[in-house]
């Protein structure tokens, strides 16, 4: 396999002060991306609109290929590097992430289909479940660091070292802009949304969303959707800056962690999120439970997250087009006996 | 609402007994429902291709509207009937269906859609949440009759004393050139089908689809796929007629019960089925615990059991490219609690 090479500045840079500027790249990104990935159901909840009196419509990401939202932004940075016309200055000779779930999935689908290598750096403390499931895409994977931030600086050492790219799961214009390709699904099917859920961990989905929606339908209500347990984005918007939190453990596991204290998705959320709200893990159980018994559908933590909060506030919301963003389905069985014991 | 009036007559028939005129049939039914259905994943599956050293698709028809295949004949039934250009005759004051399962929910959602009314008739023993699930989406909900062969006969007389027309799950042609849009789209996308393992009750999914694949690809091997404890057309092929038996207990409810005396589609499967496979509850346990646990998928016992099928044959198909329909993922909590709970 060849590496490619290419001139950094050559590619477009979005302005991520302005909605319009990642509106626009939103759109590049759905035409880049389109052939790679599904346009999801975005599915009328017969269940929850006659339990809420909601117009309650689900957008089921966790039915995207590698079963989540990732696919779009991993699709949308790998292709925007490839598809560089200059091939000249810096060669990309892998890919690397930081990830056990679904970036990590979704960016090693994406590098097998376009014949690019990757690896894949996990934390000592990784499943062996997890680990299993990158090995059988074929990533090349690298045990390094207790923790998620040590993980993240050896995976970026690596890469600068020899050749690579890093790609962060959230933290990268190109990838924003891809999971915003979400926002223009909804947008483009359900003319008139009143508010959408989505629930946040580094901020990367919601930003794209956001962007998107804030430009095209200014009315639409963003609501940022945390987990008790690790709300770095929510409580650094309360702080007015990006601070570093302690998280706790969470069924909604690909929430937690930092966002960092440079990041570049705090002041999109600032601009654009209308309003967060926080769930407890109770209600989280509660979510997943009426995904997977009134629904059939398989939705991880973090998708819980986004129907947990709206269920909260459902009385606010009553007649209304309301999306909720079920953003992925990566949970085992054994999580889902939990949830059901709980429930039932 | 007003009713539709129509003149059966006027509704082109199609020859059973010939798959060239099932395969037309099959087209036009997916040029009149593809507005209405989704065209589901056909999704490579990393983990059962490395498992088995085949390559594995499966037709995830569990995310197909209202959560089966069930839809697409149902559409098609709906459809055909009230775009007949005659609209005398014989009135159509209602539609009754006899199910508690996928056809009904499938059949409320054409209704729903085409402005129609509809009478569900179920069984005395037709659990709570089933019937929860009718009324939620406005089904008028009759209860008669304590076993599904009584249910139909009350379903079938109130139509035809009351100008109302009774919709088989199986045994109608439209019901059945609707199902076979499903092989439609897997040969479409998928070029070389080496076999297609379908799980099989009346027949009219199975029906549908290998009349399409005979007669588009004759090579591709049809696996008609049965729980041991209901399976009726496969005991019926092996007599040479339609026969009577008496059901057991299975997870797989949705193939439970007979195909009739007078089926349709025995003569269709004595045709195209090439191979027939009979798995146990243990394998059916076994199949869904992988949808749930690997694929992150809610797949009903039926659906598991084309997968526990392929599962007990794969030896025969290394290197082969393998279709497994995923019929439909209408299961409760409970039930994937014993599943996950015999599995772990």
């Amino acid at each position: 396999m060849d590496s490619v090479t290419l001139l950094y500045s050559e590619i477009k840079q979005m302005d991520l002060n302005s909605n319009e500027s990642i509106y626009t790249a939103v759109k590049e990104a759905h035409a880049r991306i389109s052939n790679h990935i599904r346009k999801t159901p975005l599915e009328y909840s017969v269940h929850l609109s006659k339990k809420t009196g909601c117009n309650v419509y689900l957008k089921l990401e966790n039915e995207q290929i590698t079963g989540s939202n990732k696919a779009r932004g991993a699709f949308n940075k790998v292709l925007s590097l490839l598809e560089d016309p200059g091939h000249q200055g810096k060669s990309i000779k892998f890919f690397a992430v930081s990830s056990c779930g679904n970036h990590a999935l979704a960016m090693m689908h994406a590098l097998n289909q376009t014949g690019q290598i990757g690896e894949v750096y996990v934390p000592t403390f990784v499943k062996k479940n997890k680990l299993d499931d990158l090995e059988a895409r074929g990533a090349d994977v690298r045990i390094r660091g207790d923790d998620m931030d040590d993980t993240e600086i050896f995976a970026r050492k690596e890469a600068e070292t020899r050749e690579g790219v890093f790609v962060s799961a959230y933290g990268d214009p190109e990838v924003l802009a891809g999971q915003g390709t979400v926002g223009l699904e909804i947008i483009s099917e359900l003319k008139h949304v009143d508010a959408i859920f989505v629930s946040v961990g580094g901020g990367g989905i919601i930003g794209g969303i956001s962007s998107y929606v804030k430009h095209i339908s200014p009315h639409t209500k963003v609501i940022g959707c945390s987990a008790e347990a690790s709300n770095c984005m929510e409580q650094s918007i309360k702080h007015g800056k990006p601070i570093n939190i302690v998280s706790k453990s969470t069924l909604a596991d690909g929430l937690v962690g930092n966002i960092g204290l440079d990041s570049i998705t705090f002041s999109v959320c600032q601009r654009n999120v209308d309003r967060w709200i926080t769930v407890t893990e109770d209600e989280i159980y509660k979510a997943m439970f009426i995904m997977l018994n009134d629904h059939h559908k398989v939705a991880e933590g973090a998708a819980g997250v986004a129907l947990a909060s709206f269920l909260r506030v459902q009385e606010e919301y009553k007649g209304q087009n309301v999306v909720v963003l079920i953003c992925g389905g990566y949970v085992y069985a054994d999580d889902l006996a939990k949830v059901i014991d709980y429930c039932k």
